[in-house]
């Protein structure tokens, strides 16, 4: 059995369409006419197939696939329907797309399962204008408070969040009734591209992810002395442009120290003020980032910082004021699911040259390689209700949130077809635990 | 012969007055009420005093105390009337006014001169809503063409430089007959704060000024990679932010490393690009401003630099634009004016200690400071017309620029006194130099 690759990449393209711009990218945000559009589209597919459909409080849509005399709590395959501006027709898609696929091609070939299965797009998964993103997922698990999302509105329409969830089919007060409490639901697997160079530089399809990587951010506001930039001497300066960029330049430097492929650190976000060529800064605020894999590994790394800062402080009489904005935990995937996914795509991949793996610097387990997302996902809030794991598929050149987002055929056949295969044995291998 | 306190102190504080904001700042610049307001009030205090007076092309004005049979060139003391945003009541006012005064002080005493004598208040020295600094003293010095005044316009009210200018009692048509030539003047003398900390930082009321600073500035591109924070590895940046943050550096570490109060480097405007913290910046731009006493001092400077970018380009695989925005030379004063008003600031103020003169940082003749202006002034172009001196006053804590701009009774009565027998002086001088 192997999934219609021809049908889902048919999929994919009538998908893409909602919210093409004329520059070939996709403009699908939550509150959009394009998203609505989506969601049309994807209702439309659903009913086709003869499944049951329906729209959570979040406006998550849930597409099931019951059998009769079948108690077991389902299975959820799954990603979102949304797009980052002007982005690529991968990124969510794949994952909405995969499943579904996956689950036409079971109910067709009549395939007897012991969960029943059900295919989930999450509400506004990607930023977007109403600043709150993994919107849908975050909502349905217990993470959003009905007052934080009453209060959003459309940075640029002013459209209340709570009427853009209406028009989407939802209803925020109904979010405390549909909240996912912890299993109820037997599996979560979520199918997406890489974003990342790590399949690419490898030329592998698919991979399986161990963990998704935790986000630390601080806004760093350094507080110096405005001055004329003719009259005051060097010696005489609090610059607070010059203290952030060195603090930036920390940043770089402690991460790159540690030399691994699943840490990173950035400063994307700075602030000169008042930013004017002939005044020394007064005032410069900053975000600093670092993603990483492990809880220990973030405190080595603030441990390092915090010290150098100091020194920044003293020696250039200023002062760093730090507020941690987000502080996201590493979310591991189910072992179980893990080593599933791995071993079913071992099957449908060619393994590396044994050099090829050992010069990747990636882990492989079976010739699979074993993937930390260090992009956040709707599978970091499901795998708090559920057993969760995550198939990852090539991105050509790493390329994502761009409209050049690119993934090969081959590498979509590949992974769908591990990932049906692994559906497969999870509903196995579930229902027999659940017989212990 | 004295200058009178009292008076002058009078006349600042009047003048003080108009556009003084809530907060005690004075906003006063080319195109406002205020600016208006201070022009009808210096007006009619030279009417009063029954000097003649004359309002050019750009609005300047010029404050002519004429003797019967004098054929000499004028020597002309003077400053600027307008203000910077929220700026203080000494910057520009304090140098019209101290004109004002010594011309009303020889006057009263019948002093005969052998020149005649003239204050000059320039139109919209300080930055401005037009986007023309030391504009009244670059336009009479023919350094500003009429295509480029005309299209100007106020950033605010949309007003046409034209119209403002008419308004001020001026009219751009009549430029290039206003224009000095080399010589149409005998001595240009401006009295203004220092700005800086140096007399501050060793109690001295006056300095004499050696020249003005020269000033570069480049806009500085950097081109590197917009990416993913979370999914692209350290190895694989081309972060544009951290090359130009390295770059500020470089410029710090540089000047810092001449060791010299009279040279400066600051980035001050900082510009990133997408500007979003899970971004890694593809796109930043910068300002780099270098403040120099000479050429040589400047084209090392940039050596270093030079080479020192070219190696952030190579280690980060990206590309630094650099553009010349601003190349403006150092303006050396007139040897003879600077050396009387040496003297005569001599006469006045008593003398550091040695041992403080020597740990001072700063060059003495006769007990006098021989300073740098690191802040440019309407002196600069005038001094490409005809021989030119400054005088510096303490501005406690070297403030400027801002409402608590303040200079104390005596160093103003000082800084006067020496300038009053400064003219004296050079009106003598400059006859006999006539003779030969």
């Amino acid at each position: 059995m192997k999934i219609n690759l021809e049908r889902l990449e048919k999929n994919l393209k009538e998908l893409s369409q909602f919210g093409r711009n004329k520059d070939g990218g996709i403009d699908r945000s939550l509150g959009s006419e394009a998203e609505e559009e989506a969601r049309s589209w994807l209702l439309e597919k659903a009913l086709d197939m003869g499944a049951a459909i329906k729209i959570d409080a979040m406006a998550n849509i849930w597409i099931n696939w019951k059998r009769t005399n079948c108690e077991n709590k389902p299975i959820t395959l799954g990603s979102h329907h949304d797009a980052v501006p002007d982005g690529g027709m991968y990124d969510g898609a794949l994952g909405v797309l995969m499943g579904l696929e996956i689950l036409q091609t079971l109910k067709e070939n009549q395939v007897p399962l012991n969960h029943p299965l059900q295919v989930v797009s999450f509400t506004a998964e990607e930023p977007n204008p109403f600043n709150i993103s993994t919107m849908g997922s975050r909502g349905v698990t217990g993470k959003l408070t009905l007052e934080q999302l009453q209060a959003s509105s459309h940075l640029i329409t002013g459209e209340s969040l709570t009427a853009a969830i209406k028009r989407a089919g939802g209803n925020l007060q109904g979010l405390l009734k549909a909240q996912l409490r912890k299993n109820d639901m037997a599996a979560f697997i979520e199918c997406h591209i890489e974003q990342g160079r790590n399949l690419y530089d490898n030329q592998l399809s698919a991979g399986t992810v161990t963990k998704i990587t935790g986000i630390y951010r601080e806004l760093i506001t350094v507080k110096g002395e405005a001055n004329h930039a003719g009259t005051t001497i060097m010696e005489h300066r609090h610059d607070a442009f010059l203290a952030a960029a060195q603090a930036a330049l920390v940043v770089e430097e402690t991460v790159k120290a540690l030399n691994r492929r699943d840490v990173v650190g950035t400063v994307g976000w700075f602030e000169v003020s008042p930013n004017s060529a002939n005044i020394i800064s007064g005032n410069t605020k900053f975000i600093m980032e670092i993603r990483f894999p492990e809880e220990l590994i973030k405190q080595k790394i603030l441990l390092s910082i915090n010290k150098e800062y100091t020194e920044i402080e003293n020696i250039r009489g200023l002062c760093f004021h730090r507020e941690i904005i987000l502080d996201q935990a590493p979310a591991p995937m189910d072992d179980r699911i893990m080593k599933i996914i791995g071993e079913e795509i071992s099957k449908e991949q060619s393994p590396l040259p044994p050099s090829a793996e050992e010069s990747s610097g990636l882990e492989f387990v079976e010739h699979v390689p074993m993937l930390v997302s260090m992009a956040g996902h709707d599978a970091v809030h499901m795998s708090d209700i559920t057993k969760t794991g995550m198939i990852f598929v090539q991105s050509i050149e790493g390329k994502s949130h761009c409209r050049e987002e690119k993934t090969d055929s081959k590498d979509i056949e590949i992974a769908g077809n591990a990932m049906l295969n692994a559906v497969l044995r999870l509903d196995k291998e579930l229902t027999y635990e659940n017989l212990n």
